[in-house]
């Protein structure tokens, strides 16, 4: 017989999004069994205990990364950060799950990408991880497989591409029937939302001019295009009482939309990331090409430098809700395919391994919030909304202990020499953040302490994901039965 | 040789939209000559010369309607207010030029739809008037047919439809060449704004609930869908920076997109009609089917009824410009096509009689705004936008004697059992309206007089527009000149 | 020794504010010993248990009313329902604790109020209470004693009124000593919000008017005069970054300024009342004087009636946070007190018996909010706000067994016939309400049930809170640590 | 007999607010007679005629600064451009007409203050003028001399300030009173909208922090605070339905408050002034103390830097309608006053030279508007409100000869090195400015031409005003005819 496995974590003051207590907490075969004072019977500390000191420290949910896209092929490359190291850099920094994409090609298979991604990140991952799935065409069998998706993968939450023209992008009546779909079968529908029309106007035209550079990659898509189709999703989801989630909200008159729509009853959710609460798009005008480059992802960095802070007090606010780093890696090399050309600038950054540190650093060390609603929009709030509630999300008996053990008052400096990642560059490059991950427990292991990781690819599992999420379902059912036409 | 055609308005206060003044008006062949204190020579009256009295009267110019549809095949009938009888109810209620809209089918020339609608009204017409065309699809011969009716034809203006799916609508690829065609060629785009695949679901989803009546028309096509659209139009005007107007702004969240737009320093117009300026849309619930029906038009009037006093104070605040009517009649048995599915009510209602009565009532006399605005947003910035400035929209020496003597204290009651159009019904039955056009002259000649009509079809003429209309392009080169990026 | 007090309530669904639960519920001597299945050992049921079935019903933690005046001396006249009947009704309607406010006359001692108050409430009390303490005006001495009361007197709310001119009414410059005094010393500044100068002139102007009906109340005092003092109450406390709590927000205007400072990242919180969420302002021009005059409160019910829609979506968005009833109730005898001069007419609805209905019905019931999110609007966020959480405000080891048994598909309507109120109108009168309280349980004890009460005058207790609360406070030190200027 | 005065400007083109003509103008003894082709009858050039060539050129209504203090004893000291060199400069500029302010001590007589100003200004001012009157206190006295202004004095605006405690600050009931009084005498309301409180217990707050330079100025009186004050403003006028007129309205949020209240049909009228339009706030943190200094004025200019955009924004589009400068001129001795305490800094910046340039700039050569509106927000707006039109703000038959010849197309680089105005520092320092005012006329002769001066103090004549201007009594009084309640 197995010996159990037994952690104590002892003299931390526990964190939820609720509030905070001074707690011991202990840990059994990969779950809490015990939150409070005295957790152990008195008597001999029982074989196999591991006690951690989080005396001084926070012990926290595990963060939730709601959006990245490892080893993505893409653009004619490859994200570098695969589901091994990727998985690793999230532990680095407290990350304790991501959901990543599964993404057919139009005419292809969402059942087969499904399995693709799964046959990556099974063996790989080194943390626990999800999928969402994009819906890129519309047909009898994407119809079809999303329901199967929903009611035998795991999956909870279908992608919609409003832009990338010709590759991913679908139109209004795929949006309508994508979005009538997911509601039906319990899902959450997400956009990524930019006018993909205009974004590949944008670009011949910027072309044209001769603007060949990064800074021509923002000029094409300025922020009205991602604010005209957030409001358009936002306006089709509400024709059939669907819950939208807007990915990767990367401008203040976007993010006004996301929060216009939730003052007015529509359930809409909102998910900035952390390059968007952490920098800005002042980068696309660097002198160094390579610097501006690392800098490109869809929808852009916004040149106007109140952009982050107007996007953290919205998230403190709850007028946006989660939070994830849409972390899609390239290395200089792969950044230069677009050396001539804006537009085959590999798309993507960084973040998964610094998002807490951010959020953490820009949001509660700056006071905009407190260190519960940073677990909120970090966790809990993603759980919620995924249906993983309370089994992750929450530091309570039966959760799964995914933990971290926080050092508010300890500072790190975030550099692309120090980090975790496979990419050679980090977008944070020298900011000094307060509040760094002093241990990480994934299911119950210690699996990162004092820089030191104790994992292996594949300890990670894929968390299957159940339809009609509480959270967001209990609304719209009821708005149904009340035949409400908000 | 003919004998001068001679005419005086003594004793009026005349009111242009920067001012009013007590003078008398000198009129000789059509055309102003004079505006002042004694205007003629001391000695005998010339020979021929009429005098009117207008004292205690105000002295306007006539009103430019924006937005008519005179015997418009549509749906499957056509209106029944033709280019004579529709004129002549115009010159009735002070209206001294209408712009009505050429509409080819999908895949046909614009400039035979032109020629059509000019057949149709050259020998109809008992007031000036001018063409819009439509731009229903798009193609090399389209674009090469805009520039033609540009130079040629004396149209300055283009309206793309958004909604309409699969007769009129085109796409947002479709709009965004259209926007750069009419830049290029110094035109005014034009947009009917409603989200046409939403209007298509909706409709759908009423009849399958069993919802057949009128009411079921605003039902599946809300107030968001209108400020969707209109949200779109404007991003896409805005990536060309091409001016637009926005035909026809029904709703409050509709009228505040492009009053945001016009904050954001934007070349945007809004056009609310008398339709929505003098009722709403809670008669589409009315006890009575034909009362409900003839209320049907697209898009919608809404049911918030807080929806007239808005759109007037904006109105009166030049966040809105202008004002027409959509006047698009169909009698009772027309109407009854769409007995049983509301899809099939033809859409249209009545105003080219009303517009300026309802304008004085809600506007003027609620002293929201004055009579110089009232001027302002029913003739002079028509004039202006359309390139008519200051031959009409003006009493000034050198302007077309299109003028009405307007009685600021006399009361008239609306009922189509007394209006001179051809449908027989009126939205605005037994509204008590302030504000009575005593006389109406067209071209120099008393056209309209207690009652009385002296006018044959006709008597109108076709009014040329040409483009780059100072008023709207020299913003737009000068932003281009200034490499604005807005 | 006395018998242990056992309770079991069995087969609910625990209805928290972040989720719900399929347990029971075990209580001990007033506090919750256990949530969950089997909470029992097996075997006998312990002496002195008592079960409650609750299958098919919520379990909810029992609604706070954050803003009451119960045997209030106002306006000539004290209002009719007493702590006692006051907090009888609030347990008839699932609500288990009240928060009333000790008033001094300007010149008075604050200590002296507050004494007086618990003279009052103590030995009536049916439930649970608390005071807030008004500042009506400003020495050295109220200072000091504002310090007192929060230190030895478990106070840690102060109410300043922007109206009452000449009774309760403090100027700005006093607002800002009042605000800075409630941040040195940990407390929560709340403010009633209307210009008072203006409500004084406008109550001169109407009855200048010969307006001297209720509906005068709503025309001198209408909207912009609560926003207006909404904002500068908003602007003088971030000028101090005094946490702020706007109580009875009755208006669409004055909700925007909350919501707006919300986005802006300030400590503001907004307090919606029964009253404002369930009727409207049209009743103050009911034919019935009495009718009329029974609506009449400060600040007014507004006419406008999509305003309870509008407050409900913004308490479902967190844009507002917690309600109350200010139930201040007068019978028709002293209302007629203002027959001939609406300024006469003593100010206060009902609501403490039918707040939790209300909300339900409205909230709920609509569809605009899940039951989570009632429990955190109608107790839990109360809790937090004025540091009683988690003993109050949630159902968890350790808490207060503050209890209801709630059947959502249960309705009841309201009539002042059946209320247990002692006032003898009900504004809410004839409305259904699904969502009925079937049991309520004070500190442990099944206080009401089939409506029936078990409960004697004085079982309530005064409930002391602590500065300094963590929810609002953390925000505050952390900012002014960051030396943030928001 | 004297000999006529005739002047003929030919060959440019005529600008005014609502269209331009290529026209030459003939002017007779100080008064327009003529604008069009060939004005001169044919023959002989009539003796006496000078002849200025404007081919290629703009011929604009002179400017009318709407806001200046010249000679003005203030916190200590007097500033510098007094109402000589003052209105000199002003004409160098374009400006052909000011507005000062007579401001007396609280407890003194507006019309000694009133005949003060007059004293210093008749026999000084190069330009013509006009006085708003500053209403400083409240008695029977001050309503009594108001109305004598008022009906014979030539005053029809008077000034309140919000701000300045103690020194010029009046409250909200003294405010009601004086907006009462301006209405009955057909008066506008002006408004220095700050909250006067809140200023000072910044001042002491910052001061009390150690931060005793320029920065703490800003730092004290954050933009909130004049929003706040603005929305209170708009909320009282708007309880007696007065005109109100905010002055230099320097922040966006105060912006938005003002084109906010317009849309909901109240009049009033936002001025920004020419530093905040062509400057910004962040000076105040300029390495040097003089430099920083210099800027400081109250309201202050704002550090958020894209505030001059968004207020030409809104200039552009109506919804802020006049300029002025608040010119109020400090040497830097004079500035030095404050060297240990920014509350002893003399407030107060340049602009009366410069303010048509910097509206050209920033307003037209960036394409925000046309040469029409300029003509509108740097004259004709101020001559419409103030009751001057068209006698000022117009080139028209009868109209003042107060012309400007503006060349477009020349530039200009401002600097304290070669303006016209006494003081030893200019804002503007370094600004290349676009359009260039060649000539200016005021009262048909030429005073500027070519850098050179042909006028003499006390050439300028006062221009009194009459009461219950058109322009914004005419809605006035139709609201209180239609019993409308905003």
């Amino acid at each position: 017989m197995a010996a159990r496995s037994l952690l104590l974590i002892r003299g931390g003051c526990v964190v939820n999004d609720d509030s905070s207590q001074e707690a011991d907490v202990l840990v059994e075969d990969g779950v809490v069994q015990a939150v409070g004072r005295h957790v152990l019977p008195p008597g001999d500390a029982p074989a196999g205990l591991r006690v951690l000191d989080a005396a001084g420290k926070l012990v926290l949910p595990g963060g939730i990364d709601t959006h990245t896209h490892m080893q993505f092929p893409f653009m004619g490359s490859r994200s570098v950060d695969d589901f091994h190291l990727g998985t690793k850099a999230a532990l680095a920094g407290g990350t304790t799950m991501i959901m990543d994409f599964a993404i057919p090609h139009k005419g292809h298979s969402l059942i087969e990408a499904f399995d693709t991604w799964r046959s990556w990140a099974d063996s790989q991952v080194c943390c626990d991880y999800s999928l969402h799935v994009a819906v890129t065409w519309w047909s009898d069998q994407v119809k079809e497989e999303m329901k199967i998706l929903t009611q035998d993968k795991g999956v909870n939450s279908f992608k919609m591409f409003m832009a990338y023209k010709d590759v991913y992008m679908v139109r209004d009546v795929e949006l309508y029937e994508a979005f009538s779909r997911c509601k039906e079968i319990g899902a959450i529908a997400q956009v990524h939302a930019e006018n993909g029309d205009l974004v590949a106007e944008g670009a011949k035209k910027m072309l044209a001019l001769g603007i060949t550079g990064p800074e021509g990659h923002e000029l094409s898509r300025p922020e009205a295009v991602e604010a005209e189709a957030t409001l358009r999703a936002v306006t089709i989801a509400s024709a059939v009482n669907c819950p939208l989630y807007v990915v990767h909200v990367m401008s203040k008159s976007a993010a006004k939309v996301v929060a216009d729509a939730r003052r007015d009853g529509k359930v809409v959710y909102g998910e900035p990331i952390a390059a968007g609460l952490g920098t800005d798009g002042t980068h696309h005008w660097d002198r160094e090409w390579l610097h501006a480059a690392h800098h490109v992802m869809g929808p852009p960095l916004r040149p106007d430098p109140s952009t982050p802070d107007f996007l953290m007090n919205l998230l403190a606010n709850d007028d946006l809700t989660t939070t994830g780093s849409d972390n899609c890696t390239f290395n200089s090399c792969q950044k230069a395919l677009g050396k001539d050309d804006f537009t085959k600038i590999p798309n993507g950054v960084n973040g998964v391994e610094d998002r807490m540190s951010i959020i953490w650093e820009k949001g509660v060390h700056s006071g905009k919030m407190d260190e519960n609603r940073f677990v909120a929009v970090t966790s809990t709030n993603a759980a919620k909304i995924f249906n993983l509630y309370p089994r992750k999300g929450r530091i309570a008996v039966g959760s799964d202990a995914d933990i971290v053990i926080w050092d508010p008052k300890a500072t790190r400096t975030i550099s692309a020499k120090t980090h975790h990642q496979a990419v050679n560059f980090n977008i944070f490059e020298g900011m000094v953040c307060h509040g760094v991950p002093v241990v990480t427990i994934s299911r119950g292991k210690v699996v990162y302490e004092a820089g030191v990781f104790s994992v292996s690819a594949g300890d990670g599992k894929f968390i299957p994901r159940k339809p009609f999420a509480e959270y967001i379902y209990k609304r719209i059912k009821q708005q149904d039965q009340a035949k409400i036409i908000l």
